[in-house]
């Protein structure tokens, strides 16, 4: 059978209800679709309904779809029955792979075959997962970061014997629901975000754990410096603008000596003329033409105004 | 000759026109002081003055204080002359040890005795910058993130020979210049922002250098994932929400294992009962008795105003 057009899409089903799958659940009935969630225990539909609720605040202050409704989620606890209609599965079940395998070799059957299943695992490969899964071409890895009903990116990878249209199929049905997919190349132990999110963390327990910094000064420091922009720009378009003219280029020749400071425990990896190059060729291309002036405008008026969101969400919140 | 109080400041001194330099003197200009820029050349009168006028597009879009105008800013090369009226002074010149130590011995005889001087330096401690001034007791490191105008972090840390009223003082005009300041207890390399930025920064460029990833990738995974999450609470309140009811106590014995996988180069602490207490002990200081409901209400609120700031920045940019 053919596979849907992504825009034919209407009913997703989530496999899961706990932060991840809930998450999701809300983000789909935003987006306007009719959500089937399937719940381990009929317990945590009280739950799972009571956070979908609390995100619908924030859904509806961003706008939601046409035909968007809290009453077009449907709970059940037949695996069967929350499959059969699926026109795509999103699964976020705990982070077991015994788990994962036994439940994705159900799903080979229980989903209709052209149905793409995409995991939320944030740390298990599909290669793994899709182990003992009768139709493993149509299952991918497609990470959020949460709350998921928020933050935009989703990671994605098949496995060894995921079919490449799926991957394709499903970042274009991601980028339709709102999203920000982010195929990567190869499987990655931590993803992409995760192991830039995970250094940062790491270096913070180590200075919590030697007296070197507190978790007030820690969180004060992410969320008044580095924190606002990179809301706004990632970490190698922020060094861009701030280097000036010179952008990329000039900050690794300016700042290279301090790869080799004791700034972090991590240790860097050697500058080379290869890595310089690919640093500075990225942010050309990210910066596709636009000058520094212009650049420096633009993140000027983006960051002002996530200053400004932040600092008005804080006084309403008081 | 007593200190003067905060409130009674009228004119800040800058020493240094670039990209630090340049950004405190919008700063203060917008907060309604009058500053005197030392220029080390006559000709980076220009591009401060660019670099004013760019700055002050989004301190308008932010709100001006009384009696703010581009009009008191003041440029001279002459040092001497720079320093003589000044009711606080900020130091921004390249981070050259022996330039700063140069620089903090005419320091020492050209300001007023009672007044404090405060660093920008990014890295060199000052303990070591203060080593030749006859006056060190009123020399303190406060390091702001770029752009000084808008980020509202300021690092804040004496030398040995640093009096402690002096970083109380400063801590204080800057709380009332509307920055964030955060005393360290102790001088460490990088100081907090940085290293946490740093580690992070050298994960990207292992990434790029074994090509796991593009710099592309980076920055989208950053600004899409943890970056505005990062704008509205620092990582230990972004796991400790996300980690429902049993906050970052569950975080940590659920990810603990997690924090041996290879999700980042740099190895984790061992996670041991006394750094488990005091991540969780932080994290109630700063929770401050808001439960998970009202703290995962008000984060969501702040992250949809976030996320439509940064939005609504992109389209007027495109």
């Amino acid at each position: 059978m053919a596979r849907k057009d992504p825009r034919d899409v209407r009913r997703v089903t989530n496999i899961g209800a706990g932060p991840i799958g809930g998450g999701w659940s809300a983000h789909f009935l935003a987006r306007g679709y009719d959500v089937v969630t399937y719940l381990h225990d009929a317990a945590e539909e009280g739950p799972l309904r009571q956070l979908v609720e609390t995100a619908w605040v924030s859904l509806e202050a961003l706008g939601l779809a046409e035909g968007a409704s809290l009453e077009n989620l449907h709970c059940t606890t037949d695996l069967a029955a929350a499959c059969a209609d699926a026109d795509f599965v999103q699964e976020s079940v705990p982070e077991n792979l015994a788990l994962k395998q036994a439940l994705y070799e159900m799903l080979g059957e229980l989903v209709p075959a052209e149905v793409v299943i995409a995991s939320s695992t944030s740390g298990l490969s599909m290669t793994n997962i899709q182990a003992r899964c009768s139709t493993p071409e149509r299952t991918v890895v497609a990470h959020p970061f949460n709350p998921p009903y928020l933050l935009p990116l989703v990671e994605m990878i098949g496995g060894e014997r995921t079919a490449p249209e799926t991957v394709a199929w499903a970042a274009d049905f991601y980028r339709l629901v709102g999203k920000a997919p982010l195929v990567m190349e190869r499987e990655l132990p931590g993803f992409i975000a995760t192991r830039l999110q995970e250094a940062l963390w790491r270096e913070a327990l180590h200075m919590v754990a030697n007296g070197e910094a507190t978790v007030e000064q820690i969180d004060l420091a992410v969320a008044t410096g580095p924190g606002p922009r990179w809301a706004v720009m990632g970490p190698c378009m922020a060094f861009h603008v701030a280097s000036g003219e010179g952008g990329m280029a000039h900050n690794l020749d300016h700042f290279g000596p301090a790869l080799k400071l004791p700034w972090t425990r991590l240790e860097a990896p050697e500058l080379t003329p290869e890595l310089r190059q690919r640093m500075v060729d990225g942010c050309a291309r990210e910066a596709a033409g636009r000058d520094f002036a212009v650049l420096a405008e633009a993140r000027d008026r983006a960051l002002a105004s996530v200053l400004r969101a932040v600092q008005e969400s804080r006084a309403e919140n008081d």
